[in-house]
């Protein structure tokens, strides 16, 4: 199995009044998870995607459990790996740690979807075979919220 | 049962290339519920809460189910409503709907913390029986993600 | 002449760490202006100008001086006239004040531009019409930065 | 004469529904840019500044002329250079292109000042020297809008 892997230094941006992060910010960084995942090992910049082949993959489900908060000035380590590959719904999941600490975990459900119909469709052969890459161990799910 | 109500105009600067909300963007929206309600019913402006007697609601749980999108131009309703108020934490539900279509369901789980220590405490008594006039009937959790 | 007003709730979200505003959030709060300006008294919702007539209006050039910050709590009212028209662009002045005090004020020129070609075009006469129904005093525009 | 430079790869959160930056975007990379001069060559992260010194720099004047839009997929290179280091303002220019095209130019004033008091106060001389490493040569200031 490979995750994959981004380290978010924790912004000014990302903080609230209290100093640390506001909770909806970190699913702007759960989506550069999915984006560059796509741009990177998936072969498949957003760009195209959305511009020339008129796919993306909206949100359908999401469960985050948050367990420590994160301070400007952290280091967000997030590892998210593949639950499930379906006909055209995408598991994933992500963890995040800091110095060893866990800091949240979240289970994301995504669809490959046409976006001029705005209805699901089949993931290519070809991506649904580099996202396997990416499959999660058995024993991960049950860390997931 | 009441309900805790506020209608959200889907603006220009919740919309993605694809002409729907980005959904991290959901998220505030739900923040706004919930500071909303405490400013309004609640009687507990949140200003008057973290700056002078260092208490906040920090997220700790959170489920969304997207059902359907929104799109630039539509008026969102989301109702919220308390499924449980604990010691610290209280379980929040909200649906969102459109012209009588559902939108989205979410569960959020607060919890009334310290942000000093950051820490749980125990809800102030009258801030607890303020909060239980929203709390929802038996069959609204079915509807829940 | 007649301004065009806005109330903004200074918003948890809004705020920074040192509990005032972030300053890259006050200008959600110039677009939302705008936007409403455009959906109010100017009669031509985003949605339809930008999924059926594919038009918009980008900005291509804003000032902003920030006199006084604006704290969690505070309610924030934005004043915005027009300073003048030309074939494409409008110029708007912004002044942002809460309990009397002057609190920030912006210049905006925003230009109306065709979508799909990204080039400027011309503001529809009836629209401009409307549009001139806030055009400042002489004396307005020593106020912008 | 150095410039301090960053890549920004224009993300679908940064996007409208026209596939192009969403320009209140523009000002979280600009604010990037200030946090990360201030946590590399000035060896002065923020999480220090604001949390023990209490001190920070908010911006006071902001000027932008947006030149040519970005879209989702390009990769917006800004370089910023001092323009000028007073008692506790710091103006500074930042210019944004992308392959050999001019997008946009910036000025900006930011005021080191102290957190509790929200006052101005003088700038480090260590800090100050620091800065003075990325002062302008006398062309810039000119492009500047």
């Amino acid at each position: 199995m490979t995750s994959f892997d981004l380290d978010f230094p924790i912004r000014f941006e990302h903080c609230d009044v209290a100093g640390i992060v506001f909770y909806p910010r970190y699913f702007l960084m759960f989506n550069q998870m999915v984006e560059d995942w796509f741009a990177g090992p998936l072969e498949t910049p957003w760009a195209a995607l959305h511009f020339e082949e008129r796919r993306g993959t909206p949100m359908v489900d999401i469960k985050v459990h948050f367990q420590k908060p994160s301070r400007m000035g952290d280091v967000l380590r997030l590892s998210m790996t593949v639950l499930k590959i379906g006909r055209s719904a995408i598991d994933l999941a992500i963890v995040g740690s800091c110095n060893g600490e866990n800091r949240l975990k979240a289970k994301l459900t995504v669809v490959y979807t046409d976006l001029d119909k705005l209805k699901s469709v089949r993931i290519p052969e070809p991506l649904a075979a580099r996202m396997a890459d990416f499959m999660a161990e058995t024993d991960i799910p049950a860390n997931v919220p």
